[in-house]
């Protein structure tokens, strides 16, 4: 076995918020994807112990916000890192409201997304999401941030709930 | 809404593989992604209408292979816009056979995977399957194919029946 095989699946990375009433956060993922485009649907995999999971649950919906390559990293450890649940992730960070979602101005790109089926497996969610809105409007960056960018480029790491965590 | 949004997204380029029995054939996607770490799991959206589609339901299994950037393009388009019903599309490809599946030598890493769950959409299929084996031996490259310099170097196109179908 060689796990540079798992490595070389490309992704991208992304910030996923949901809303509960007045419960609101977000974490960054990189296992998101299209599955259908008619309707769009949206697949994302999102671990069980995140606060996330249990607010797009709970709201039915979320949103996902496009990092980019020259974004402030700095909110991917923002939004990686910490638990939204005993902290507001989104103090200091500007955000667009979309469909009652908050969504990154540091981003490429944005959609928002209704639940329309889940997956449960061992550790995550599968949630796909029929879409909403797709829109570049009001972002502030055009290129989009690769998982392998990074990791490769700007050093970063993948917290242990994340789908493609590889202990070394 | 602006496409630009959905074209944001990162992926990669991979040949989805499977066999029933004698019959055996693959397609080209994009819609691959890894679920969970422990264990570990990759989920494909395959669409309903492709041939691959009824091998891995009928054979329960399926490999990934993962394209290189060097690699030759005309295997994404055998791969990509034929179908594999009428025709043997492993014709002039180098494969190994890995857990009984054919895999591309013309690739920088592979999976195969074995069926635990499924989920259905409007047109496509989320088939999620438990890694048997990871590798990267015995292929002929190292730098993965992404989806987007597939489209805005090597000018690619995708088939109506990909997940990230567009039409402009």
């Amino acid at each position: 076995m060689d796990k540079n095989a798992l490595r070389r699946m490309s992704y991208g990375v992304y910030i996923v918020t949901a809303k509960d009433g007045e419960k609101e956060s977000g974490c960054t993922a990189n296992a998101a994807m299209q599955i259908t485009s008619e309707p769009m649907t949206i697949a994302v995999s999102i671990n069980r112990e995140n606060y996330t999971n249990e607010l797009i649950r709970a709201g039915g919906q979320f949103a996902i916000s496009i990092l980019a390559e020259d974004g402030d990293p700095k909110q991917i450890g923002k939004f990686g890192f910490m638990s939204g649940r005993n902290k507001d992730k989104f103090a200091g960070i500007e955000t667009l409201t979309v469909d009652g979602l908050k969504v990154m101005k540091d981003s490429c790109g944005y959609l928002t997304c209704k639940v329309i089926d889940t997956m449960e497996t061992s550790t995550h969610t599968v949630f796909l999401g029929e879409v909403m809105t797709y829109h570049t409007e009001g972002v502030l960056r055009e290129k989009p941030l690769t998982y392998a960018y990074y990791h490769e480029v700007l050093k970063g790491k993948s917290p242990k709930t994340a789908p493609t965590y590889l202990a070394d």
